[in-house]
């Protein structure tokens, strides 16, 4: 059995993973931590987990917990992460980060956007951990920089476009919503009961968002170009889902039929991408609690443009879902293991 | 005391008329139909009215309400509507439908969309009721057809920029969610709770919306020149308020501080228009039982785009809220009357 | 006008005060105050009120806001309240306090469920402002004790019992489900989004929680006899309403028909009180937003039980909106003034 | 493999069904029925399948579904599961039906509150599943009837204390609570997503729940008495769970602890119920998507009442997984396969 750690399981992605390993046949959850809670059960934070699932919470002191695991997720806050990760990796574990630590390839980048890296040397040496990407490198990494929820909705809506060159990259557009549990469990205003409930909005507007670089810095290798987008994130009254709706302007004259063929295509064999067929578009209900992603896609015939939408479970497939995946392929397990889920719904 | 006739009652908007006009002082409510529930009361089909209005709900009659009313308000489906409208302006009666089916001045374009028209003649005789637009049209009118819930969100969220000859006509897109009341009251599987709760989806994808030939009339019509644009709306698990989203590239280089001042000033003296300062943006949930369109604005300095963000209440600024104003202003009333409101949060 | 302070108003109750309160004509709010955001405007905390209410927050200085103010809301948290009441008091202002502080007349009691009062000699000047059991006290009343909102909706549903002498006194259970604004706008982990969502559960089960001797006091005064009850809140995922089903055992033989005509008669000319027809039962989706309490009840022919169900908006009929109707009360003004808002549905 | 079919799979829990199966090592579902949507996959009736089960549905012909099945599941709703259930018993194939129609042993009965059976024979052959009840008789049954979402959550909460005789049975007073879910997928007014939302109600009030005597028979039968309940059934708006909050007085002197040392004794062993520790209460968040039974307790000291408060999925525990924990029984597999899963949090 593979020793697995879970850093930061206090948090939504932490009783995901925790959830989601349950039913991985070769692992084992043997250590989890968290700062708050260290002391209690994991399953006095999340009752949930009750007598399934009852390690007790450690406070996180990464020589110990490296010499306990054979993998460790580290679900921290960004910055928390890269102050330990490096004494994972020199302990021999592989490390499967869910923060934005080693995401960005460019520490100058990731300064602008978050604050000075810890360790830039890093950044090179991580792969991020899109498996419809690049699957052979994360089988070969130590340490994987797993995406984040809105990138990992817009890049796998947008791959098949920009790896054949179809769209004209200057016209992205990604109106991205998010249900609420992507804002974490932290305690504040903003995600009260009553702020979000009934209510729709937009934040990050105007191109603030920190998902922002590692979604162009994707979109730009996959297109072998510089790309900026414009992206726009919401936040919708419901736990789980990302769907992202994005726009572009094909280079020469496309028909739905064609664009289908070619995501078919470049999607074959995935187990966890779901292209639907014409005149079908995804809801984030009918992928709730799995690792799929949805896409469907069309030419609006009065505008030219073509609209693709993508729905994700962000806890799933945009974060503790997808880390297994990643653990799956680091560790050579087959890609699905533990990850067959059939969504919840309703 | 006006007299008012609400044909079609027992729908949401039937009732957010009740409720609103409840608190009018100048117009008592006197009929109210409802082709399903002919004989109960209208506070047995929503007992929020008991006690505030108990009146007996009627078959529709044309000839014998259009003898009972001075205004009629006509909330049916679309054709319904145009089935009956004729008589009550031939009984002299000012009418304000809120279907579609005055909406558009271009019957083959209707016909288009819809189906063929029963009285196209009249289709250039009603007025397009957005008063932010047309006030002194609405105020010497007959027939006001009151907008679309998504065509009022997106035309106050393009007005200023068209009018003033700012943007790229090509490059508008308006990404639109709605919550569930937009769907109305009927029975169907795809509106019950367990299908729209806790999942997001788009719908109408690729320019299928039958609200885009009414938006893009009016946009054209401000912009003096024909306008084409990419509308995909959305489902929100909620029940009220629309955002729309509304991508634009600017002509020239424009500030956000000189947008809003453009948009300030557009919207100057506008009782139900908010402007919000630089840096804020709208959420439905803060004009929640309101009247009120709240915009906010920036230019995403990394790809020039404007975006735009407006909020309504479908149910009030998106129907029955604009209905009554179009009412106070063919009436003379004072605009706001009825509509003084303030927004239920949370 | 009557000039209205409103002390705490950055909570949900304080803002729903302002809401209705603008409705009101013979009310001027002239004060506002906030601990936390004293400086900025009511209408950034609440962007709802932008247009209607842009008063600027104060610190709370009760002298300085006493000589402004012919009424004072304090709408504190318990402890907070009784620190500042007395000093509105001695400068000749009314106050309606919407805390817990004076709603018990025993000091020990009290104590017993929060901690020592700081003014103890007013527990007796205060009257407990529940007008449909004692319109004329509150009539020459400067303190008022505004009811909890749990207590609100299970004394109104058992009032007529009590007084009538119908039920076994000991025989009580009030099983009561509540909206998540009761819980207030603290930081709080229980209360964010995703904690409240699609979940149900009860708390303070077993007789904990701090509205139980509110209730039973005002119970034994209507029996005149000494009451204890059983008393289970619950937290349900929406925002407002709470539903009390109430059981209890008649003394002798009775029809759900005898029992309807009792409660009609009791709250016969009651404003705020709709008692249904038989077979009817309420639903907190119908009196959101407005002032009423709905009561329905039946007699269980299989168990002899009577159970009486009542529901009212904790924000309005459990909060602000009694508090409004009891300051028309005190300032003789028509009780209804401000609160004819019909519920807002859907 | 043991083959497997789904009698009447487009509802909610015949898609629940086939969530749970996928994740069962022994079972292969290879027969799906419909009436309304025969010939169409099941995966285009529920998109949650796609690409995990694509079954064509059939019409329901009992005979040639009994020729492929070795099990067979119906999900159908009440009178159309007894006309089909003695072709499949008669054809060999073991029944587990999630309808009512053989829950209850007496004809009369079942007369009574449904109407006249169609085979009454078998309502003495079928056995009650309620494995914490019943286990060994289950396991030589050849008809199961599954229990009622309700009755689960209300036997479970009363089995120890009844068993042990340690209350007066007539006090015995059941509150429940249920998601949307249990409404079932037919397209009605009532459970619309706008008339759900934002509303919490009772319904049946005064005894009149179908469910109630199935709840009796059961908890007569564990009594060894008559037993007679007041149960009232509400609406939550939220999809999955049913909360339960049962009163009733001890005989004697009982502490808390006393009691949940009894209930701990009692469902030692059980893979499904887990009782709370003393202080903490269940809530249905913490149990959905799982076939847990969370179990809370206290004794009220103020009134003596004890108060039992259980939590279930009612889809799952109160539905597809109780099924499925009956079939593995049936079948002789260990109880928990395939649902071992851990409750889907947020």
């Amino acid at each position: 059995m593979l020793k697995v750690a879970i850093v930061g399981a206090s948090g939504y992605t932490g009783v995901e993973l925790i959830r989601i390993l349950h039913n991985h046949p070769e692992v084992a959850v043997t250590t989890v931590t968290s700062e708050q809670s260290a002391g209690k059960r994991i399953s006095q934070v999340f009752p949930s987990l009750r007598h399934r699932c009852d390690l007790q919470l450690e406070a996180l002191d990464p020589g110990k917990i490296a010499a306990k695991a054979d993998v460790v997720f580290t679900a921290l806050p960004h910055k928390a992460a890269m102050a330990v990760v490096p004494t994972f990796l020199e302990s021999g574990c592989k490390v499967i980060d869910l923060s934005a630590d080693y995401r960005l390839h460019d520490a100058t980048e990731y300064a602008a956007w978050y604050e000075p890296h810890l360790n830039p040397e890093l950044l090179i040496h991580a792969v991020y951990g899109l498996p419809e990407v690049r699957r052979e490198e994360i089988a070969g990494a130590d340490l994987v920089a797993n995406p984040g929820c809105y990138p990992t909705s817009v890049i796998l809506a947008l791959m098949p476009l920009l790896k054949e060159g179809l769209i004209d990259t200057t016209s992205i557009i990604a109106d991205s919503k998010s249900g609420t549990s992507g804002a974490g469990r932290g305690a504040k205003v903003d995600t009260l009961y009553c702020e979000v409930n009934e209510g729709f909005k937009a934040y990050g507007v105007g191109g603030l968002h920190r998902h922002i670089p590692e979604i162009e810095q994707e979109l730009s290798l996959l297109a072998d170009s510089n790309i900026v987008i414009s992206f726009t994130p919401h936040l919708v009254p419901m736990d789980r889902g990302i769907l992202s709706t994005v726009y572009a302007m094909p280079k020469g004259s496309l028909t739905t039929k064609q664009l289908l063929d070619i995501y078919e295509e470049h999607y074959d064999g995935e187990a966890f991408v779901r292209v639907l067929p014409e005149g079908e578009f995804p809801s984030t209900a009918f992928v709730r609690g799995s690792n799929f992603c949805d896409i469907g896609l069309t030419v609006d015939k009065r505008t030219g443009r073509i609209i693709i939408v993508s729905a994700i479970d962000n806890l799933v497939k945009g974060a503790s879902g997808q880390a297994i995946q990643n653990m799956n392929i680091v560790c050579d397990f087959p890609e699905i293991m533990g990850l067959e889920l059939i969504p919840v719904f309703p």
